[in-house]
Order: structure tokens, then C-alpha cells, then sequence
């Protein structure tokens, strides 16, 4: 099988990477962002699901996998420079591992001084899908 | 002035980075992706307009600074790891110096073997903005 040539050109600890966006394919809200080596990409298109690289654990990671919180990839898009990709997904759960449907769930406002403030609401509590700490 | 702290953990030329996602704040198109360092983070902050850093030339990147397709910047989200931005932003002309609104104008579909394929119209003609190659 051919795959579409891409530009991993992002390294982390000797891992070639592409920036891997995953939008929601109904409401367009952005869930999260990842890197994807190229196996992550491939098991990515051959599956449907969403695969990354844990560039914390340094291993594949298929999202969902423990959670049940998988990725239905129904889009793929790639950028001019090929070196990230926008997947549009069916997401299940939240893609969050804090319980957030996004992981963009705090803004930057400048209320004399810059500040986080939460905007989103908890969806899951984290402990009942992960185990304690 | 204090600045939120967030995770500068990518590294590319010994530069320290965030992943920076653009994306359109009527339409939520996501437009692209890039990177900032601290300096651009602030700039942003500052100046209300996207500045990145230009992983390829190696320096402070004004967006639009030379063909005037600027983004005012309406909202900013951090992720879970504070390592990556959401910019919502009100873009002038186009993201993409291609010529088209978003960067991620191809899309990666199955045909019997996966192809690249352009799915948006360009808006400009890269050459009377920038110059000709």
C-alpha cells in the first residue's frame, strides 16, 4: 500500500513526527493536539481510528484504548508543508484525560494581569475512567 | 507584566516552543498550525496580532507583517499540558501563503490507494503578494 509522503520533520527523542489536530467533525471545536510517527499514521488510516505518538511514553498510542474514548477519523487534511494534519473526528467520551470534552478548556483573558480560567464544564471525573492516582 | 505559565517543551534549534493552532472564530475553520517561543507568545499578548516563531528562518515571525493578511487575535485557550495554544482569530486575507484561506486545503482520501486532493478554491494568487520565486 502506498502511503501519501509527509514531512515528519518534528524530532522529539529521535522520533520523527508530524502536529496532528483532531477537530470535532460535527461542531468543528478543536479537541486536542498530538504528534503521529509514521506508524501512528498508518495504523491511523488503515484502522479509522485515531493512533498518536505518546511522546511521553515514547510508544504508539491508540487513543481510547484504555478509556474507551476512541477517535472515529472521519477527514483527513493536510497542510501546505505536509508536516501536520487536521483529522476530523467522531470522539467518544471526551478527549481530555481531565474529563473535558477538549483539552482547550482553559482561556487566557487579561483582567489586569493575565490569567486561566476555566471555561468549559467536567464532562467525566477523571478517577472513575483512569483509577486513582 | 505577568505572563500565564506554560509549557515551552518543544525544541527545534535549541529554541524553546509551543504548538500554536489558528483557527478562524466565526467559521471555527482551522487555518494552521505553527509554532511560538516566548517572545511570540508575548508579542501576542501585548499586541493583540499572531506572532509565531518561524522554524525555518529562525526568528520572530509578525504574521501578515509583509502581505498584510494579519490576525487579530480574538481569543486564546490552553490545552491540559499547557503546552500548545488555540488562537481564535479574525484573519485578513489568507492564512496560507499558498493562496488559500486555510493552510489544510488537502484532503488524504481512500481511492483504491490513498491520494492527496485539493478541496478548497485559492482566494489569491501567491505571486502578485509575495513576488515572483
Amino acid at each position: 500500500m502506498d502511503y501519501p509522503q509527509l514531512n515528519f520533520r518534528h524530532q522529539i527523542n529521535g522520533e520523527k513526527l508530524i502536529i496532528v489536530i483532531a477537530q470535532d467533525y460535527r461542531t468543528s471545536e478543536v479537541l486536542m493536539v498530538a504528534y503521529m510517527n509514521f506508524e501512528a499514521f498508518k495504523m491511523t488510516l488503515e484502522t479509522g481510528k485515531a493512533h498518536y505518538w505518546s511522546t511521553s511514553r515514547n510508544k504508539l498510542w491508540f487513543k481510547g484504548e484504555s478509556s474507551g474514548h476512541i477517535q472515529t477519523v472521519m477527514e483527513i487534511l493536510t497542510d501546505c508543508d505536509k508536516d501536520a494534519l487536521l483529522l476530523k473526528v467522531k470522539q467518544e467520551g471526551a478527549a481530555c484525560h481531565e474529563g473535558y470534552y477538549t483539552c482547550f478548556y482553559r482561556e487566557i483573558t487579561n483582567d489586569n494581569g493575565f490569567n486561566l480560567n476555566i471555561i468549559k464544564e467536567k464532562i467525566f471525573e477523571p478517577e472513575k475512567i483512569y483509577g486513582e492516582k
